[in-house]
């Protein structure tokens, strides 16, 4: 049986133009990899209707899940939850239970419900709410498409309440050897570890630490056992070879 | 005249599984910005060939250039250049330019070339090299898509090298506000500006500051004058209902 595989929709003009750093993608890309999610690719995409719906629906029938983070707030340019509803032909409607959840926060912080803060109980037909403890606006779950808030920890709390209803997989275990040694000094060995071991995913990549040159060979695998044997090997062959230069 | 377009395409499994955070997303975005080339999408794919060609020809028909970073290294998972040679129906083949470079460089660490060293100076027939003064071995250019390392200040050393040679456009100027104001609060007079002024993007995000809550209202244009036209507009706004909210 195969893995549950997933991609990461990140909506936001502000990290196509650069003000913004999006960590989004390593925090869900992190929890994934913990519960054998397999990332396959992310997007990031302007806050724009055509192009939201474009690759929701290039992306729905590929994946297992999709998770999409930002543009379900209050002001105009949040318009993610409008393109879901489009990109699935639903009618966006008025959600009670959301509503409420959302009179509920205001109320408890002296404030009364306006139009802008309404529409964020606007969600497609049929969706099932995401819980958002930070904000209580929730995020909302439409076939396999989970539609996140952008701003960090409250995506994160959204993340951490969905985490227990996705499907799990096989984990991708990884061991590492870090060795100032160059990538190119070592690399036949390398390759030939990988022919041994194809179930075996090997990766080198280098680094500057202490003014020193230096490479991270890294091995990853859904079978423990044979990650753990390429890693004994890979670790015999440094020992002898590269003995003082090894980083622990 | 319409301004150039863009695409990012990062190339690795240590992103997609969450052991690196990418920068370089931020980065470019940030040098397309400060020259009027407009970011329409980004792309994290693994280091896959049949997807790195597929996303390949997917893009570069699309836009202006296409930036791909990660993958031209000298080991076994550096996969880039072949991929892309395969993605343009070109074969990969030994640069003499690219070469010698290399060599040079090995010698002058006093080290010599190796078969993972000559590998580096392999790349699709018929490509321009990008100067590489870290590490030396270059990145290259074929047709509108430019090849990156992966290694975030190797690539932004590549970048600035290739910058002079794009096609520059009109450079999309922000201005912003930022009050100890809900999103909610602001919403509606927020979207009336923007229905007054369709050629000044207007976005709105929530913030946490000294443990308050507050919006950061930006506007930008192409056009300096309607940029500022509207924010005058919105700062009298501002100072009107929320002067002692502004965070200066």
């Amino acid at each position: 049986m195969s893995d549950p595989t997933a991609a990461i929709v990140i909506i936001g003009d502000e990290i196509l133009s650069g003000r913004t750093l999006d960590t989004n993608t390593n925090y869900i890309a992190n929890k994934l990899s913990e519960n054998g999610i397999d990332l396959k690719e992310v997007r990031v995409i302007a806050d724009d209707h055509a192009q939201i719906i474009a690759v929701i629906t290039a992306l729905r029938s590929k994946y297992t899940y999709i998770f999409t983070t930002g543009g379900i707030g209050p002001t105009h340019d949040d318009i993610t939850s409008l393109a879901i509803a489009d990109a699935f032909n639903l009618p966006l409607e008025r959600n009670l239970e959301a509503y409420d959840i959302i009179k509920a926060f205001y109320l408890s912080q002296g404030k009364e419900l306006n139009s802008a803060r309404e529409k964020m109980a606007d969600i497609p037909r049929g969706s099932a709410l995401i819980n958002n403890p930070v904000s209580w606006a929730p995020g909302f779950i439409i076939d396999n498409v989970f539609v996140l808030a952008g701003v960090p920890n409250i995506m994160q709390a959204m993340f951490e309440h969905l985490l227990p209803s996705l499907k799990k997989g096989r984990v991708l275990k990884s061991k590492n050897i870090d060795i100032f040694v160059g990538e190119s000094t070592i690399a036949a060995e390398f390759a030939s570890l990988q022919n041994k071991y194809p179930n075996v995913q090997m990766g080198s990549y280098p680094f500057k630490k202490d003014e020193r040159f230096g490479t991270s060979l890294v091995l990853s695998s859904k079978d423990s056992f044979k990650l753990e044997e390429a890693y004994q090997e890979l670790e015999s062959f440094i020992k002898q070879k590269f003995e003082n230069l090894i980083i622990v």
